[in-house]
């Protein structure tokens, strides 16, 4: 390709058929989330940088495309929806919470393109903002199973987890303010070798260092919660309680089968406060949607207000679904070119667009062969319009 | 509002109702194009700065969002479709023009906001890459015209003029260079006085001036062009000759009442090369939309093509629209938050989505007036689940 047609690292173009299915999608999952009650919301692409770094994220301020204003502040390209969600009911919501609200939206981040991600992509998500409680996360999660079975995604997991685990971890650690970065790293990483390392040096018992890896670790079935709990710290028990709860109410929404208690499941933005999940399916090694609860976000934004929610990434939803069909061939008029061919061919495509056909009219006369070439770029079908003496 | 919570300058949010009528109306935009056998396409927000600024702009690359990328490189976000459909449609587009694109999208601009202008804007649009001639134009003017009565717009009209007419100004002068940014600026400005003072200054003798003046000013029907051509510079004479073709053709779809020829109507963008139009309705300051030929845009990422388009600005359109109702009122669902409650109210609101209802499904339990607080909140209709017993 000609140098002069590149394009920025980490983006793409989207192709005819492409570019439609695309958003397709995003207006089928938006119409499906609408029939929860869910209000669709916008904000701009670019925002200032002092409100997307108000909760500091894992990956820290490095992954933001950042810029500067005529008037001298710093912006930045948003890299997910929550905080600019956050901001706008902190700021503008008229009414009385709960809010729910939904989008489909571009996100910018600075993502490692060697391991084949894109710096620019759709995400489509929910916010459900002012109810605290495990109904409000079960919503959640019933609305984005509900939304995945919806557009025909036939198998995914729903990997359910807690911030709560984290800060239990860390209860039982001495307590040092870099420990919270570590120890959320490792399990983001599930590096548990390095994470049992850590325990050891931190001079965690041998006994409670099982314990806590266990958790971590071993797969869980709701039933077995009660029994796990004991001797555990309180933020670990409070969090599996929760848990225990979400999993109890899902049963009502047939969701159960679709989740899988993890109690290793973390999302690296730092402001999850509560239940949190990570969603696979087969042949992605990376979620294709997650989310979960943060209960302190608003309040930077001068409304202390609970908030649970989820985002879904269209490109990877897109990757994991069958391959859709574009479902109309278009159909190819032409003539001769004459004036009276003209009007007839204007005519006749407008009375095949008013059916619901797409037609592309060739005014311009077209010999047989040329018509048929284009026919068959276009995978069309082919209609002459007789010339009219 | 609090200063945490503010949006930089040009920039929007859209609230419940308001995101969701934008992209229904682009939806509709979309549709009503596809029928007419445009396939849609979309592109990076983000493009080299070389790419976006290989045609130099009317108004310069001052009103380009710039950013360093990590590579060094220096980016800026897309301040219109067209050059990034010409850099794409030069690199990647498989197969034999013409083709037929379409798009819906932000762009960015750093536009006077003291004018009630926005920075960040969406665009539905449109562009016929690979055919010449008076068909292909007439195709664009005539899908807009269409575009805009599908989505109800009642009154509006096309200004068309030619790119032409301000190449046989400059014929008609002592060609130096400068002139004709110059000779630009004064028509896209309207100021006709001006031009009158620059035509003075460059010299041009009083009967030629008025004629000139005259040309831009008065109103012309398409039947007078032939009697105006005589004794006007040869580009002049073409230019009128096409915009007479395609004058002649529109009729064929029954527009020419929306057009009115007008060769004052300029572009601001620079790789405009023939048929320009400007969309005006009444109470918009501003053009709703407008586009015209670009045939030498394309030879700069490595396929000479001809083509021609347009684009629409959504904001300016909703402003232009009657105000569209929400049609789906939603119904919550509530009950005693007890568990047989919550299973029922589960029940029902599935139910009830089945049948395209949208419903918020409260799990919580509420007492009677906490419901009624949140129905008459979201404008809802109410309904209280029985206990069961």
């Amino acid at each position: 390709m000609e140098k002069n047609c590149a394009i920025p690292a980490g983006m793409r173009d989207w192709l005819p058929d492409e570019a439609c299915l695309r958003r397709e999608l995003i207006n089928e999952l938006l119409d499906g989330i609408a029939l929860w009650g869910y209000e669709e919301i916008m904000t701009p692409v670019l925002e200032y940088y002092q409100v997307l770094t108000k909760v500091e994220d894992e990956s820290g301020p490095d992954h933001l495309y950042k810029l500067i204003d005529r008037d001298g502040s710093i912006l930045a390209l948003r890299p997910e929806m929550t905080t600019p969600i956050a901001r706008l009911a902190g700021g503008k919501l008229q009414g009385k919470p709960p809010w729910r609200l939904m989008y489909g939206a571009q996100v910018f981040r600075y993502e490692n393109i060697q391991a084949g991600r894109q710096r620019e992509f759709n995400q489509v998500g929910v916010e459900l903002i002012g109810q605290k409680g495990p109904e409000a996360d079960c919503e959640i999660l019933a609305l984005a199973i509900e939304a995945l079975q919806g557009i025909g995604l036939a198998n995914f997991t729903v990997s359910l987890g807690h911030m709560g685990v984290l800060r239990g971890l860390l209860e039982s650690l001495p307590w040092q303010d870099q420990d919270l970065d570590k120890v959320r790293n490792l399990v983001l990483e599930k590096d548990f070798a390095g994470l049992l390392q850590f325990f050891e040096k931190a001079g965690l018992e041998s006994k409670r260092r099982e314990q806590l890896l266990g958790l971590l670790t071993q797969p869980l079935q709701a039933a077995e919660i009660t029994q796990l709990m004991s001797g555990l710290p309180a933020c670990l028990r409070t969090a599996l309680a929760e848990l225990q709860e979400v999993m109890n109410l899902l049963d009502n929404y047939g969701c159960s089968p679709y989740i899988q208690l993890d109690l290793s499941t973390l999302r690296s933005q730092a402001y999850y406060t509560g239940m949190v999940f990570e969603i696979y399916t087969s042949g992605i090694g990376y979620p294709i949607g997650g989310g979960g609860r943060y209960d302190k976000l608003l309040r930077h934004f001068g409304r202390d207000l609970p908030a649970t929610g989820f985002a879904l990434g269209v490109e990877r939803l897109l990757l994991s679904l069958p391959k859709r069909e574009k479902q109309r061939k278009s159909v190819v008029l032409f003539g001769d070119g004459s004036g009276a061919s003209k009007s007839r061919i204007v005519e006749e495509a407008a009375a095949l667009r008013q059916s619901g056909r797409a037609v592309i009219a060739e005014l311009r006369g077209l010999a047989n062969d040329e018509a048929a070439e284009l026919t068959r770029a276009k995978n069309a079908d082919i209609i002459r319009i007789a010339e009219v003496r």
